[in-house]
């Protein structure tokens, strides 16, 4: 989705770029001269809002934003977040303003499918107790399972789910996509219960809105199969944990892999940490070597074509909450 | 490859099939009637051989056969062992003499494929690591790297080496095939040094013969980039563990994972443990709930070629090692 979002006023001088951040940002020297960069902490964020043309979200962690967002009177006309979620900032003002907010599409994608094909692999492959067994120095046959011809279902139809799904067809499984509305090759939610009661593996990867808030509760942990597992890589309130621990505890379900928590960083003292079968790891399925390089040189990219009054790639529907699909 | 070997006498009662086992048999109850069925262990092998007309390798861990083949007189007309790789059981008696050789050609293809797959992503993405963290309760955030784009060169052009070369192009690796002799597709073993020296992953899948025991020794180790992975699903003896060991010590290497060892099953006091980097896992690649019975069922349809008098499949060629590719 493009958008003609006005580029820089041409009377002034260069743009204000304020950079909301908490560490050193790569790439952005190609601006140099092109704009005035200024950075902000969340402390500071709501004073320097109101002088800002651009926003640029770098720490992608923080809901500054949400808290800073001017009600009324001069604001950025451009928010970019270093992330494919938006669901950090968005807020009523913000949804109701005429700022262009733009997101990451594009750069998480492979890597998320990757990282999904790595912990289905690891499940079917039993590759946790195998760790476990190389550690006590132990060995002890077992018997992996074959993923080939096994059913996922994946929630969330955007490049990221899309890309997952094509990573576990290659796999020989069999996939099913499902979104907010039914369209060739992917099924709407009226489908979901009947995908995920016959699924081995189920998938979320959806963006935090307030119909995905909690989808994956005790109902339908309840209606998974007991050899089934679930992963999630989206974001973290898609998914009731309690009602997920007590799948795992009870054995509703075989396993699950969360790599997104309702908080982060999860605290040594959560008990998700030790739920039997459930594989914890520190979000960071989008993250590979260079992938900070790639946000940085996306963003060069988009504040060019703002520059030059061209529209912009990558516009959030402010009400849906995401960048609309083809 | 076919082959003509003689079925059973005409003359005489079932044939006598004497199985090698060291744990219960899925399928042959098909065979009730049409098979005299005799079982084995490593102490009475010796005396039952001359009696047997055909001898079912259940217990593939066993060397057992190569030390009771009779050098002459009579012996099975064929043998059949529930494994891809023979090394177990040849010998100059056995090679020399006309009894038929097949083995499980099939069976592990795929399941191997997948869990190659397995421990390449879960290198890539860290995953050990990762378990270790959960098991301290520790968020750490950390990079992966992307397998997209990285290379493979995959050492063993069977069945094995090609479904593992297959499954790895489907998550967009570059994957090289090196093989006994060049041909359309697979490079020949004057490549492997040049290819090996510029792999992201070493995948062993070579049978064990002459020619390839020890093949993966100090020199080859030494000339593979400090960023790449070795992973062995071969034989154990394809692999001179101390090199392994000093590699991956020094960091000549990244990482390594074995299946196969060179003494299995490996000792609680074995060194290989411990080493940096290196997942060990109990000889478990190709074996996938069901597999016994695949087994099972791929030599009773064997028999029935052979008790109708047609040509047998998946015949060892025995000078070699192995089937001969198409």
């Amino acid at each position: 989705m493009t958008s003609s979002a006005p580029g820089p006023s041409p009377a002034s001088g260069p743009p204000t770029l304020l950079v909301l951040d908490a560490e050193p940002l790569p790439r952005l020297g190609r601006l140099t001269g092109r704009a005035q960069i200024e950075h902000a902490d969340e402390s500071t964020l709501a004073e320097r809002l109101p002088h800002a043309d651009v926003l640029l979200v770098w720490d992608f962690t923080s809901h500054a934003v949400r808290d800073a967002w001017p009600g009324e009177g001069p604001r950025p006309r451009w928010v970019h977040t270093a992330s494919a979620g938006v669901d950090h900032l968005m807020c009523p003002e913000l949804t109701e303003s005429d700022t262009v907010v733009t997101n990451a599409r594009g750069i998480f994608d492979q890597p998320i499918g990757e990282y999904v094909a790595a912990l289905v692999l690891a499940m079917a492959k039993d590759l946790p107790t195998t760790l476990d067994l190389q550690r006590a120095r132990r060995w002890r046959h077992r018997e992996g399972q074959r993923v080939a011809g096994t059913r996922a279902c994946v929630v969330g139809s955007g490049p990221i789910g899309r890309t997952i799904a094509r990573t576990l067809k290659a796999l020989d499984i069999t996939t099913a996509l499902v979104g907010r509305v039914p369209r060739t090759g992917i099924h709407g939610p009226d489908d979901l219960d009947r995908l995920m009661a016959r699924a081995d593996w189920v998938i979320s990867a959806a963006p935090l809105t307030e119909q995905t808030h909690g989808m994956f509760d005790s109902r339908r942990f309840g209606m998974m199969q007991p050899s089934a597992r679930f992963i999630n890589v989206g974001r973290g309130q898609l998914v009731v944990e309690e009602a997920l621990a007590e799948a795992l505890t009870k054995r509703w379900i075989a396993g699950a892999a969360l790599d997104v928590f309702e908080h982060e960083p999860l605290g040594p003292d959560s008990p998700l940490w030790e739920l039997p079968g459930l594989i914890v790891s520190p979000h960071m399925s989008g993250d590979t070597i260079g992938w900070r390089d790639e946000l940085g040189l996306q963003f060069v990219e988009l504040y060019e074509r703002w520059e030059a009054g061209r529209p912009l790639l990558n516009v959030v529907d402010k009400q849906r909450g995401y960048v609309p699909g083809r």
